[in-house]
């Protein structure tokens, strides 16, 4: 099977969640000022959230970049990825509603350690392939490492979501920021 | 005619229709975690649609994958095809918030029981290409026996919703999680 | 400037379009059959506007086929023609909501003629291309021909919806099932 | 890292924004002709968004053209770039709603000052890696100085709109119809 389509699929599928977030985003009833402070933490909960799918898209480029064909367990587990992606939508707008109440913030930290954990399995099954085809896959430990760390960050944050509800999307974005930042610069070396 | 552009075409309405339906889980007016019990039939509802279309998008591609050129008819039967799995978000967003009715659990077997009809047609015009251009078809039987037996077991189980409505959705899924694993491991053997 | 992008970018356009009109099939409010009956309009309106973007998407296909390099004017072209497309998830939402009422009827009407007539300048546009590089478009004359009658009759029905409202959206119907019988078959002979 | 698929990537990204707009035209509530003109700001609002993204979308294919290979920080400027197209569905939907409104008329004007930004640095970054590698970049200069002026023009005609808001409007939409027609004619000299 070939992997041009599952990468235009999955594009496909990146690039509507990432713009259908900022549906929520919803237009002010009234003219003024004030309505654009009601929506700061919505349009930042959205701009941390695009970070990270934007963050995963570049990975999951990376990760096929040297595969040609595909199995179907990567197609499935591809799949399971982008589903856990697609409840983002969901739980940004909830965070950015309510910013400083523990329901929603746990629920997004939940929403991305599961999303790494998709994510984590997917990249270890394309590994596998990669292996079994003599491909040579330099860049594996590297994002292991990167998933694994995130994940377990993620995870210790939002438990203390529960006592600190801001403590989650405030650990998210610091680690979105510097995500963006670090993976930006290497190539400037 | 090309075959790339259908591809792309019908890869595109694939993502949008998985991605939509998610717009289906409404973010909540509070902030209470109370919202997410409240959620959850139409979640599993998104789920089960999502793992759906993924498996219709992966015989898609299996189907086309040796094809070149394609018949304008095979486009229009595409296109009856997509139109089907189009009104899923509506069937699906209907079963997630009454569960337990018979009049949202049966539109969502009979919009099963149609995608399938339609996908059985469109497969056979696509098989007659490929006769007519000698082009071996091997798993098409395989695709038939499949598609025509997952359309018998949703017309039966959508006929005793009318009786016990929450069979539909429970059959539903509980194949689309069958299918789900069983794709998955074919290339493990 | 090359091809590729221009229909990647028209395709996912005609995806997003084709998908968006079901959002107007809103999720019913309780469990009963009867929600099924109120919908109908909608439903049939969208189908209606479904075929018309895919024969759209036909055509648009077939004229770009031999087609290599892509003028700057016939960039915007596409694009004036993309943007009357998008106007129809609101005129086919409105006439699916009040079937029996001029307005509505009419601006449906109106927006497809607005569409078939930016279709027609945006295809003539890309003859004068061809022509200019020797290019031979067998279909061109063909195209044109339907193209205009179709604005005709359209225009025809637009102008009738005025004294009776629901005249537009059958003529529209009949239509529409006309091209894509007879789209559908030409292959078959 | 291949530039084809952060152009498939952008080209949906662009091909959603362009079309979610339109769902700011909401369908009306009553089938009387007086809906049509209620509606009539933000259809222009529309209209004028959909052109600046598409001009976008032109520049940023010819921007792309002749590289083949590409960096990730402008991987992520891209993905800036997107990020701030993406809240134009918001601020167009605000100024249709509310054109005779400083509010809504700065922000709509800030949003496209702020997109310039994004593509003027996303183009250097370009610029600078096609030097690196010895790529002729000889439209830079021109579209550089295309969209330094536009940044101007749109940051005074933003300092206006405090005081006179509808200029932001006007000026927009008299600067997007002269960047299409002079862009279309290009190529017929």
């Amino acid at each position: 099977m070939n992997k041009n389509r599952l990468e235009a699929f999955s594009d496909g599928v990146f690039a509507i969640i990432i713009t259908i977030m900022v549906l929520e985003l919803k237009v002010p009833e009234t003219p003024h000022w004030s309505e654009i402070s009601s929506i700061i933490p919505t349009f930042f909960a959205y701009l941390m959230s695009f970070i990270f799918v934007l963050s995963f898209w570049v990975s999951h480029h990376r990760m096929l970049f040297k595969l040609e064909k595909i199995d179907v367990s990567t197609l499935w587990l591809n799949g399971l990825f982008l589903f856990t992606l697609s409840v983002l939508p969901f739980s940004t707008g909830w965070v950015g509603r309510f910013p400083m109440s523990a329901a929603p913030e746990v629920t997004y930290g939940i929403s991305f350690v599961i999303s790494n954990l998709a994510f984590r399995w997917l990249s270890s099954n394309i590994h596998a392939e990669k292996t079994k085809n003599n491909i040579p896959d330099a860049g594996y430990r590297k994002i292991r490492f990167e998933v694994l760390t995130l994940t377990a960050v993620q995870a210790v944050l939002t438990g203390l979501g529960f006592f600190f509800p801001i403590i989650v999307f405030t650990g998210v974005s610091i680690i979105a920021i510097y995500c963006a930042i670090s993976q930006g610069q290497i190539n400037r070396k």
